[in-house]
């Protein structure tokens, strides 16, 4: 898989690529991640990636003709599956999302900020619009960190434990089960008992039972899906 | 504000704040945000801060005397609003969680990672747990990140231009209206004629009745709330 990034900050992208589970990945080549800094398609001396916005009013506009010609060059070299923009205003990203996007070859994230994209953008070269939640973050940046995140951790090969990932959260619309470890009793405080039972049907039992109430509790949303 | 971030990967959360508007926000002193590294506060050799679930099972869970340790240490030195946990299963971050946390003084935020936290961590120590959406992450820490950045710009001298926060996404319940900026046309599309017509009365009106339409076509559920 490559993934190619579309920023103004391609410096603020950097550290979670360069650790853990993303690093990894990439050292084995499983995936390949690019970064392109939006200012070096641009051809004034004031490498201007935005402009104020027609109608007036507060906050800068990313304009269509650097991220045009960066695309463009991009897709002159491969073709793309998807190209995706991060906006608080996209389909809100689930685990559903992340497993689709997990098999595609080739994909492209634009990064907003400011106030956003030149509309143009969004009509005529975008696949794609992803939020990663109802909040506002200062750009799309941690936005693609995070679906790149989500997204790597599911190629095969990637986690070291095969199991891992699919007893995780959400992908049995189920959030995991209370978990615990050593000590079994800290200042007084105790693993619950079955758990150290050797009793595993029992223990499998228990922690279904935990995972459906922990789900229903917190998200019985989850349950009607 | 203070924020202390405690993690067994500080190097993945260096980046986004070492650039843009977190950057700026530390060096004016606006807020002060620390990492701590959990490894620092295990006794034995092999800084082991994880260890088997009871009842078995694939994933590491990570242990609860690193964590009471460096919660502990915290504590000593001030008083807390809140010690949040970022996991898959908590409280779906939105803007009013981030406009709450954002009116907070110290607020301690712990970065789960593998299966996650002992339970008792959860019971006794944390006070909030948070989730940035349904999908899961490698680890806490880009969620960490994230709930930096929606809280950070948020404080009062953070942003330049003060009406900017406002006019964002969801501090309306309303989707942001699309925006433009030159040239007015490019290859043939068209900016829409009224953001050109200088009667800002009518794209006052425009934005608004945009914004509205946008909402009711991607996000319904907002307009309920």
């Amino acid at each position: 898989m490559r993934i190619d990034i579309i920023t103004v900050l391609p410096e603020l992208l950097k550290s979670p690529f360069e650790a853990s589970i993303l690093k990894r990945a990439i050292e084995k080549g499983l995936v390949e991640v690019h970064f392109h800094n939006l200012r070096d398609y641009v051809t004034d001396n004031y490498r201007q990636i935005d402009d104020y916005q027609f109608g007036g009013g507060a906050g800068m506009v990313m304009m269509i003709e650097p991220i045009d010609k960066c695309i463009s060059a991009l897709k002159e070299e491969r073709t793309y599956d998807e190209i995706i923009y991060m906006t608080p205003d996209g389909v809100t990203l689930n685990q559903k999302t992340a497993n689709i996007l997990s098999l595609k070859e080739n994909i492209i994230i634009l990064c907003g900020h400011y106030k956003g994209v030149d509309q143009r953008v969004r009509d005529h070269f975008i696949t794609r619009e992803i939020s990663i939640g109802d909040y506002v973050l200062s750009g799309g940046e941690l936005g693609a960190a995070v679906l790149c995140d989500t997204i790597i951790r599911l190629l095969p090969g990637v986690l070291n434990d095969e199991t891992s990932a699919l007893t995780d959260s959400f992908q049995d619309n189920l959030l995991a089960p209370p978990v615990y470890t050593r000590p079994a009793d800290y200042k007084g405080w105790k693993v619950p008992e079955i758990l150290t039972s050797g009793n595993f049907p029992k223990i499998e039992k228990w922690r279904e039972d935990q995972a459906y109430k922990r789900t229903l509790e917190r998200r019985p949303d989850l349950l009607k899906e």
